[in-house]
């Protein structure tokens, strides 16, 4: 008998049935004799509705009222929860982020968690009742409620367990578990048992959707153990560890990627002022995201920058950069990012040059590349995307069973 | 300058454009210089939405359960109207129920309001904001949720008028006043300028539904100045207050009626059974409401009572009645209550005489009586009850332009 946290979010609990459904998964969890905390999203497009609701009053709502409003989506979803294990007979309460103890910082629409209070859970769950918290959400020192932004519900779970000290986190998905990449666009991809934090970290980061980095971070650093697995679906998941037993035998665990890149190389600065501050300093006081970046010199000694953005993010991008007198702007669109993410790296150099040389072989001209510890990406054209990611998981032995345990 | 507490109800907010509407009215408040507490309901049909979400998964949803989602309609509201006075450049600020302060008992669906702890609200009028506090909703000492019932939102009005010790309560409503009688059924029905809280009690208790009693309760004991009027028009209400100065002239100051009662006879109890406390006890665990009892002893000698329900609740009724042994049941229904309401009847013997009069003079049989001090309630056939208003209307001098100056 220990004590679990599940997650589920809005697409498992977007009707009145799939909420029934997650009441079973809950039960089945309270069977085992184990003490159960669920945290759950907003219903389905309900957050969404709201944010439409706010538009139609202001383009630029205030972000504490804004807070307020998305709040809501959460209560909703706790209470029907609460109510539907009720009606099958089992003891259970909801709480909102405040009332779980939930304290955050005041920063509205993207607050961190700064603390949980677990008392009031601890007292629930020692009376023998789930109890049912809503994700996303806290509240500040002063009484405000506060939403933890995109991710916000697993971070919520992850938080939650590392406080109550929970012998695990399952975090419930519309997906069976994390894969070697991603399986609507490569048939070969394959369902992993493990995979460390740092390496989901880095899947999370680039695109694979399945966790939220936030949360993966906050499991890293209070050693949560956690399974993401499906809430339609019995099978296991994919569990996310400190040390995955595999290591050694599998150096790339997992391809990530996505479209919609754009590459900008800017040059000709004017000389008083230092390219790379300047530059970046301005983009990031637009909120424009910058992933790769990578510094030239031009044969004529001049200083020249390349970096990649999200395409849709070029016009603001472009405004900045015009805005430097003199400035010289290229920018190359229909890209996507490729990347290779796997802790085995570490201890075995040349996996980059396999990497290049597996692209080079299938004629695919490489146009950025950034390398971390434990990953490689690859700036390609969109259209050489999907046969990229196919071929890497070939050559890195993703199509393999063996890779697999599942 | 002075501190004003405005209400509006669920059709006042039902959609965006009259949020926008609301906080036009706000403002204009605002711009007279006062400081503004604004409370508002849940949009339209919000509540009935998520009763009808609630009961999808179960008959009897937890009363803590159904607090935790009905509560969250209000919080939406609030929000949007944040929103819409900040877009419109005023400084606003929304607070949940817990939030402003507002402390009720345990009783989960029906609760009363406890205290109000002011200090926040305080504050932020300090700051020169516009303070927009959640309906129908508070928080008990252990910090859950609770709701306030019917009528809620105007109690939570009236009682933070009352701990804010405002000038003024406005609560504005879909219509322009409280009227003599219902200006739907009877064209002569004229607007009251001033009424006092008592006469507001009984029109209230009896169907006027402009006014919950509670807040009028709260109202009176408190001797907060209310004012009825309407969100849409911009003509002024009825004010609602102790004294009213044109009590001498007007003895009865307005007419309430509703159809769909029934009249139920009931006798030969068992002897052993003292019939007022078996039937009343028995018919209130069920939760019928009895509005008017008569006890009668038959030419027998054996005891007999009559009482009123509401037809709906004939079948519930009847069910607890035929429980007993040997008890003779009768019942009558299409039946309707009219009543005259007026302080001035206190000083004015011989009113209760004139209205039957009056009835009979019109053909009109009267099957029930019941009276207070300031109250006669008559139980006529359904048929008969516009003709009934009508011809007190005119009798009692409400026809008149004098009695009204609107």
């Amino acid at each position: 008998m220990g004590m679990i946290v599940q997650k589920f979010g809005g697409t498992s609990v977007g009707s009145i049935e799939r909420i029934q459904h997650v009441a079973d998964r809950v039960m089945s969890e309270v069977q085992k004799g184990h003490q159960v905390v669920v945290v759950v999203s907003a219903m389905g497009k309900t957050t969404n509705q709201l944010v439409d609701l706010a538009k139609q009053l202001t383009s630029q709502p205030s972000k504490r009222e804004l807070d307020m409003l998305l709040s809501t989506g959460e209560q909703v979803s706790i209470a029907l929860l609460a109510m539907a294990l009720q009606e099958k007979g089992y003891a259970a309460v909801s709480l909102t982020g405040w009332q779980a103890g939930i304290k955050t910082e005041t920063v509205h629409g993207n607050a961190r968690i700064i603390d949980i209070d677990t008392t009031r859970i601890h007292q629930y769950l020692q009376a023998g009742q789930i109890v049912i918290v809503a994700g996303f959400q806290g509240v500040t020192e002063k009484g405000d409620i506060t939403t933890l932004g995109r991710g916000g519900s697993d971070t919520t779970a992850v938080a939650l367990a590392a406080a109550l000290q929970a012998d695990k986190c399952d975090i419930y998905t519309d997906v069976t578990g994390v894969f070697t990449t991603d399986p609507r666009y490569v048939k070969a991809a394959k369902k992993l048992e493990e995979i460390s934090y740092d390496e989901m970290l880095e899947l999370a980061n680039l695109g694979a959707g399945v966790l939220h980095p936030r949360a993966v971070e906050f499991a890293k650093n209070y050693q949560v153990l956690l399974e993401v697995r499906s809430s339609m679906e019995e099978e296991s998941g994919t569990t996310v560890k400190e040390d995955v037993s595999m290591e050694q035998h599998l150096i790339v665990r997992g391809i990530a990627f996505e479209d919609q890149v754009t590459k900008v190389t800017v040059q000709g600065l004017p000389h008083e002022l230092p390219m790379l501050p300047t530059v970046f300093t301005a983009l990031a006081n637009r909120g424009i995201n910058v992933d790769i970046i990578i510094q030239n010199t031009t044969n004529s000694g001049a200083a020249a920058v390349s970096f990649s953005i999200r395409t849709e993010d070029l016009p603001e991008t472009l405004q900045v950069l015009e805005s430097f007198k003199g400035a010289k702007i290229e920018y190359e669109s229909q890209l996507a990012k490729v990347s290779i993410v796997g802790s085995g790296m570490i201890s075995n150099p040349g996996v980059a040059a396999q990497m290049f040389q597996v692209l080079a072989d299938k004629g695919i001209e490489i146009k950025m590349v950034s390398t971390s510890e434990i990953k490689i990406s690859t700036v390609v054209s969109q259209e050489n995307m999907v046969a990229a990611v196919e071929a890497l998981h070939t050559a890195f032995q993703l199509d393999e069973k063996a890779a697999v345990r599942s």
